[in-house]
Order: structure tokens, then sequence, then C-alpha cells
């Protein structure tokens, strides 16, 4: 398997994306890396290590898309760049999929002109991975559709439900609205509307709230992008704040220094179910490709957990039975 | 003053708002608490205790709205509710304010049918306490009003300033409007017209994102009443989560008994902030009274709060200074 890597993206470039390449191949057999950046640039930070060459190749991009461009840089004003490049490749069918840390606006805008969308979707998603008390559970959207309509909303809960399923190992995967209350009926007429949509899902549990996204009473939480984008911020920011107010707590406390280092543990190891890196990232779903996002603080561990991504992607043939469910 | 309090609203009635009214009675002087409730129920519960009778009276409301009902119950259906009684108390002058911990939809719908709004606001609002690195500050709308216009954005900010400076005591209270992203021009067509109407305001400081709420780089954060809920039941789960998670952790720890009840009482004290209970509730902004609503599951020391947060918008007039802010 061919998997181009954005070695241009990301707040930690070229390095980041070049550490996560080299742990991939040294631990994903059969797995052969496109390195898309500026060719200097990336292979100065290749020639600090030693790895097998064959494995690893270097794409030149010298343009790059910077986190503040806006979703229409990489295809008009940066036709070089890492991410025109990597996707283009992908549609040339020179690599299997395209992993990015770098800017998701630009990605997915350059990911739905050149890939396409897949066969009877309407509105390619971002879903996002959320913490909960029995692991990552998906909302979507979040971000890419900041208004979402009834049939759209169809379409995002049945390909989070492939990917729930084949990739997150999550046999039946429930489908909750996100809404203001329980009772059906509750809500805007838009909400009451996209319930109606589906309960076409044999497996929709109907309305859900707030509280019940860390239990998790859902495995995939249907919202707006407005709101999904919102909410996944928000929980990237938590584990950092609980931090502070613990470090706080602790400097005016009497504990012993053998006590405090036990409270940095045993939260440290509490808040590992809200460490992304973990799973690195999210394809797009519903385009016509494979096309993974991340963060971009990524670290390299995170990369090469995007790289896995899209490789469970491929060999899973995840647009293929995304297709099949839709249609 | 005299503050009436709904005795047969909340999840633990009549014990909890009779408690409540108690501790108040105890705590704040100059204040007549109006106990309304179904009144054998309420008079059993106040006769396992001793107080100054001249300050608590019962007020009989044989009819209950259920947590369950709908918004119109009070008025249609139960009439001789304890929200109805009490909010036309209030009308006609019999009490400063009413306090709830009962069904919130219901409250709001008699407050805004009986009491009417004050002059110049198109829509009242709720607003929602969230905790922050510095305390509690305020994210408008938080399910009142799904959907949310410009105009009505612009009042909510200003309303939220008056509550902010008056009562928790925030000298100049930054406004920003919850966004997918930082710079000015993002997110929906609707919210760059928000952000135009805001900006009429000194010190909005533009959009914030999701990760902006916990440091917190805004004293109030306008959104619609659809994510604010999300939120806001979001960040009421989270101590409970974390509890359990740190409780998972500790039961795999080898750590003695003393250092564990010492993670624990670090966690409780960490988690602080997230209390609820300490602000107890807060008024409706908007309406032509004062009109403040609880968490179902107030304890006795929330709705004592809710009877000084009630008591503090009387003493500094806020209804009066919302109208000359707004107008």
């Amino acid at each position: 398997m061919i998997i181009a890597v954005d070695a241009a993206g990301g707040d930690h470039y070229p390095k980041n994306p070049v550490l996560g390449a080299l742990a991939a191949i040294k631990e994903f057999e059969r797995l052969t890396i496109l390195l898309v950046g500026p060719k200097k640039l990336v292979q100065n930070e290749l020639s600090k290590h030693s790895f097998d060459q064959d494995r690893i190749q270097v794409v030149d991009s010298p343009e790059i898309v910077e986190m503040t461009d806006s979703a229409s840089a990489a295809l008009k004003q940066k036709p070089n760049s890492s991410i025109a490049k990597g996707i283009s490749m992908h549609k040339q069918g020179q690599c299997h999929g395209f992993v990015s840390a770098g800017n998701t606006g630009a990605l997915l805008a350059a990911s739905m002109f050149i890939l396409g969308k897949l066969e009877g979707i309407s509105r390619p998603t971002i879903a996002t991975y959320y913490p909960s008390l029995e692991g990552f559970r998906l909302i979507i959207d979040a971000g890419a559709n900041l208004e979402i309509k009834p049939d759209m909303a169809l379409q995002f809960a049945l390909m989070g439900q492939v990917y729930a399923k084949e990739i997150m190992g999550i046999e039946q995967p429930r489908v909750g609205l996100l809404n203001v209350g329980e009772e059906e009926g509750k809500g805007t007429e838009l909400l009451k509307e996209i319930y109606g949509a589906l309960k076409q899902i044999p497996s929709f549990i109907g309305n859900v709230e707030g509280r019940d996204i860390l239990i998790p009473k859902a495995d995939i939480f249907i919202t707006d992008g407005y709101i999904g984008n919102v909410v996944l911020k928000l929980g990237e920011s938590l584990p950092g704040i609980l931090k502070i107010l613990v470090g706080q707590q602790l400097q005016q406390s009497t504990g012993t220094p053998e006590m405090m280092s036990f409270v940095q543990q045993i939260l440290t190891e509490s808040l590992a179910p809200f460490d992304y890196e973990r799973v690195g990232g999210l394809p797009f779903l519903g385009v016509n490709g494979t096309s993974v996002v991340g963060h971009g603080g990524s670290s390299p561990t995170a990369i090469k957990n995007m790289i896995k991504v899209a490789m469970d992607c491929v060999e899973h043939s995840i647009n293929d039975k995304i297709i099949a469910s839709i249609n």
C-alpha cells in the first residue's frame, strides 16, 4: 500500500510528518510512504535518520498552504502545494490515500474538487472522535457543514455507521440526534425534520442531549458543524484546563512530593481518553478517495496513527460500503 | 424584600425549597419568603423546623407542573400551579421576585406571558453560568431561543453586560461571538450578520471558539440556544464523568488509602469551579420582572443562592439598567 503524507502541513512540519512516516514504515508491513513537501526541506529532515530508502519517497511541492490560508488556497493561489499535489496524485492512482495535519478547510476543498463526491452523496462531512467512558465515539458534522438538512443528516449517520462498524469495531452503532431535550418533538422545525429522516435508521435512538455525549448514550451524535466544532474544541481544551485547576489545588495543598506526583499520575491516566493523539485523525466521509485530516498540532505518533486510519479505510473498502449503504 | 419561592418545583420538592428558604431567612436580613405550593405538603415540611413564622408564609397552589410537562402547562392546563400563582403574585406586586427549580420552559412561558417583556426587548433570553479558570462566565442563549437573529444577539449581549457588571462584578464585560474560527468572516451568513451587529459594542472582542470558553477569553459568549444548551449540559456532566475516570484509575493503582483519599480531595477541590450550586440560577433577562430559574436538581444551598440572585437583581435595579442600555 502507498500512502502520501503531507510533509508541509500542521504546526510542526517537516519534523513530525517525517517522524510519523518513519514510525509507520517500521510498524506496518507492505507500506510505502510518499512524503509530499518542499524537497530540500524534507530531505534535510529525512537525512537525520536511517531507514529503508525504498519505502519512503519524497515528492516535491514547493508551495506551502499556511494554516491561516483560505480554503481555496490550495486550489487557486497555490497549485503546487503539498495538498494539491498529494490529492492529485491520489486522484491519478499513484497512492491509495493522503493524510495531512494541515489546513482542514483547504484539504476539504481540494478533496471535494479534485476527488469529487461518492456516488449518491449530497455533501461530504468531517466527523470527529469524542472521548467517553467507553472510548471514542463520533460527532458528525464537526465543522464542514455549518448548516445541515434532513437528507444530509441521514447520509452523515449512514456514513458514520459504516465507519464506526468497520474501523472502530462497533457492531451496531447507535445514532442519536443532539438536541435540547430527549422527547420527540423537541427543538426547531429543522431538528424535527431531521428526527423524521433519521427514523429510517433501525439503530436510531432518538434525541440525545449534551449530558449524554461523555456517557456515551449514542455511538454517533448527529449535529450541525457549528455545534460539532464548538463541542470538539471545548473537549480538546479540557485536559489542559483540568491540569491547571489540579495544579493550583496541589500548590495550595500540604501533600508530600510523593502524594503530589501520585495525583499527577492518576490525573494523566484519567485524562487518557481525551488524548486525540491515539486516533490521529479521520477521513472526510463522502469524498471519492481516502483523505485523512488530523489536528494541526499532531505529534509523530498522531501522524503515524493517521496513516493507519488511511490504511484501514482502504483495506476495509470504506467507500464501497458507504455507497452500498446510501444507495 | 419579599421573594416567592416555588415549593412544588424541581426534583426534590418540597424539601429543598423549604430548606433553601429557611437558610435564606437565616442568612439575609429584611427578607420574607412566600413558599408557593400545595399547602399541606409545604406546611408538613415546614413543621419539621423551628423558624421565625413572620418571615415565611405559605401560599396554596394545589396543581403541580411536572418537569416533563409542556411549556404551556403552567398557563393553560394548570392555572393553579405554583409557577402560575407565584408569577401572578409578582405581577400584582405582592412580591419582588419569584425563584423556581422547576420546569424551565413552563416558567419562561409564564414569565413572558404574565409579566411581559421589558420595553424595547424583542426576545427574553436564558443565560447560563459556565465555569472557567477565572470563575463563572456567561453563555447566552442557553436554550430559550434555539435560533437567534442579529438584533436579538445584540440585545442578549447588552443584557448580559448589565448582569455581568452589576451582579458578577465584572467591570467591562468582554463579549465574544462563539464561532468556528477566530477571523472575521468565519461562519454562516447569519453568524457574519451577528458579528456585524455585535460590533456596536465597544468591548466586543470578535469571534471566539469552543477552546476559549474555559480560559475564559470572553466574559459573555453569545451563541444560539441550541449550542448553548448542548454546551451547558455537557459541562454539567463533566464532574461526574471525571470522578468515574479517576475512580477507575485509582482502583487499578497501587496507592495507599491515604494517597487515594488525597487524590479524591484534590479532585473535588479542582472541580469546584464546575459546581453550579454556588450560583443557584439566573433570571430570565428581558422579562418585566424578576424570575429566576435554577437546575431541577437544586440543593437547598442552590435554592438559597437563587433567592440571593433574585434579591441582587431587585437591589441593583437590573431591569431599569437593561432598559437604559437597550434604548
